[in-house]
């Protein structure tokens, strides 16, 4: 017998047949006598229709108000899902985050889970009762209820599955599992059975839309075991794996060989910015990139060039495309302490990834990925490394080219 | 300064712009120096969605999963209102029925109020900020949502007003007062001024749909002043007066002249049963209404024929048109023991009903309303009577011709 969190996203509960076929799903795992606990988003196109109201009302709303409004989509769906459930003969009741409470801070639409307090909730669970939770919200210290932010049911479900001490976090999605790489671009992209939770955080940040990225840090900070599965498929959790997101000792345990690169993200979410002849003197960079931090604008990739006449330099960086502008008018505003030449501006650029502990262990990872994009012809505009990951910038139209390519390089192409 | 309840029905917040409106309507009231609080219902079709979800996913469903789905309606709108309020510089904030809390009993569905804490609403009041409160709703004693059953709004906004102690409690709706008769069937109906909780009582149960029975009962208890009026108006409460629902010694105090019967009210809504040729023996009565009142059937008009043959009798009595299959069904059932010839269901049927405070002093009011439908031809089939009103039941083709008729002979037709 285990502890299982289930959560299903929007298009999982999108009408009332999927509500029926996830509570057959939620049932499947009941027979097979693990105590269930599960967390459920609004119905796909809910949370949407009630943000257009509230910036229709009022573009700059109070975000508390936001919240109560916007909470309303789960609750919808823990209700009916609940329902389904006792319909099939499943005892099950819907939990309010307010009745649990799952205890946020007080940053309305975007609160971090602070505390879930789940002794009446595990008491139930004992019973052969399933309680149904809804995503993304939580309450507020003053009492209020709050939103985690788009995306935040991942991270609720698997705060939950932490706070239950849960054996493991099943997260059923529109996807089967993660990828090698998007397989709408590389055909021969293959599922992966197991990644690591440090490889599966760059995937996320580098693009992959399949988890939230604060749900993986979530899991890596208290080690709870995830699985990506799709609630489209006829079998359930423990029949047919989905991709398994753990701890690095769990995966060398098995024993298992483990390929070096895991698998290529790619983002063309990105903007390029270089502020030509500024002057090379220390503290620059924190002049240029200082008021960026304080208008709240996240800088990626950053290269500075061998100063060209021994006083000046270029600065390149990359942004958020939705940024960009921001960005730009931020650093015309700075130019009289700044004293640069010109702001050059980019959108045509796309960043590509490898991931993969292996890197750690071995050598020429990033060579491999430089001869690959090289023999293509594809010419590398900034450069980023971490311990597990090599990020490129290229133009975005070689982006295809450059991710099926590698994938080939890094022998990630299914047989 | 005066304190006041605003209650909004659902189609008064049924779109954003509506919403707008009631929010300049609320603030006009804040602008006269008033304290405000406000009870709003969902917006217009919303909990109508709710429902056909809730029946789609399990027709015999859990009462308090049914009321998690619900209650999400007003949810919305109070949030959605509350950024409204902000919008045009109100101090508002929405407040949850578990936050306040308003306290019902445990039945869910139709659950009763209890009792409101106000006292941090009411410090907030004196502050200057306006709570906006979802109607239909409370928190159950065990810690869950609860609803009051469709309509509950006004009662919400009644029990809120009577908690506050309220100068006034306005609820506004689609149409803007109470009238002598329906003016869709009588162009001469008027608008009344004021009119006594009794009288509205009866005019509610007898068909008339402006306010809900249970809140009128309240508002009558606890001596609540409703003044019921439009949403759509330009005016707002205390410029343009609507109908005034008020203690009959409020009305007396002024020294009006008071009309003796102040309505006339309808209902299609009605069944006739016969069941013949019963023994007439002491306790038959019981036989025939206990059944049905275990089924949870209503039985309104009775009459009892006197013996034809002094061992047998037949008693006809009107339910509601919904519950006529379940009581023709349960009293074939109880055939054994009642042993009567046969059950005649009939459901052309209307009942008629003049409601007036004045007919506890006057005579001859009952007369006048025979005489009149008499000299018109229509056939008076069951008759029923209390202090303040006089009903019968009339076959449904006469329904309109019956009411204009009395409508002119109390003269209460306008000039």
């Amino acid at each position: 017998m285990a502890r299982i969190v289930l959560k299903f996203g929007g298009t999982s509960v999108g009408d009332i047949d999927r509500i029926r076929n996830v509570a057959r799903k939620i049932k499947a795992e009941v027979d097979r006598g693990n105590e269930v606990a599960v967390v459920t988003s609004a119905m796909s196109g809910a949370t949407n229709q009630l943000v257009k109201w509230v910036n229709e009302i009022a573009p700059l709303h109070d975000a508390r108000e936001y919240d109560v409004v916007v909470a309303t989509g789960e609750q919808v769906t823990i209700g009916l899902l609940a329902m389904a459930l006792q319909q099939q003969g499943v005892k099950a009741r819907s939990w309010m985050s307010w009745q649990i409470p799952i205890r946020t801070d007080a940053a309305h639409t975007k609160a971090r889970i602070v505390d879930i307090e789940t002794a009446d909730m595990a008491r139930a669970m004992k019973a052969g009762e399933v309680p149904i939770v809804p995503g993304f919200q939580g309450l507020s210290p003053e009492g209020h209820v709050t939103t985690l932010g788009r995306g935040g049911s991942d991270t609720s479900a698997v705060a939950l599955a932490a706070a239950l001490k849960a054996d493991r976090c099943d997260i059923y999605t529109d996807v089967d599992g993660v990828y090698t790489t998007d397989p709408r671009i590389v055909e021969k992209a293959r599922k992966i059975d197991q990644v690591t939770y440090e490889e599966m955080l760059e995937m996320a940040s580098q693009g992959s839309k399949v988890l939230q990225t604060r749900s993986v840090e979530l899991a890596m900070n208290h080690h709870v075991r995830v699985q990506v599965l799709s609630s489209f498929d006829a079998a359930v959790g423990s029949d047919l794996p989905g991709t398994m997101v753990v701890d690095e000792e769990e995966i060398m345990a098995q024993g298992l060989e483990k390929s070096v690169v895991s698998g290529i993200a790619f983002s063309k979410d990105e903007a390029k910015i270089t502020v030509t002849r500024v002057a090379d003197r220390p503290g620059v960079a924190a002049a240029i990139f200082g008021p960026l931090a304080d208008t709240n604008i996240n800088v990626d990739m950053i290269v500075q060039n061998v100063s060209l006449d021994g006083s000046s330099t270029d600065i390149t960086f990359t942004v958020q495309r939705a940024d960009l502008a921001r960005a730009v008018e931020r650093l015309e505003r700075a130019k009289v302490d700044l004293k640069f030449a010109e702001i050059k501006a980019d959108i045509n650029v796309a960043k590509v990834s490898v991931i993969g502990v292996g890197m750690r262990s071995h050598t020429g990872v990033a060579l491999k990925m430089f001869e690959t994009l090289a023999a293509k012809g594809i010419n590398i505009q900034v450069i980023s490394t971490s311990e597990i990951k090599i990020s490129v910038l290229v133009a975005a139209e070689y982006t295809e080219l450059a991710v099926r390519a590698l994938h080939t390089a890094y022998e990630l192409d299914a047989a």
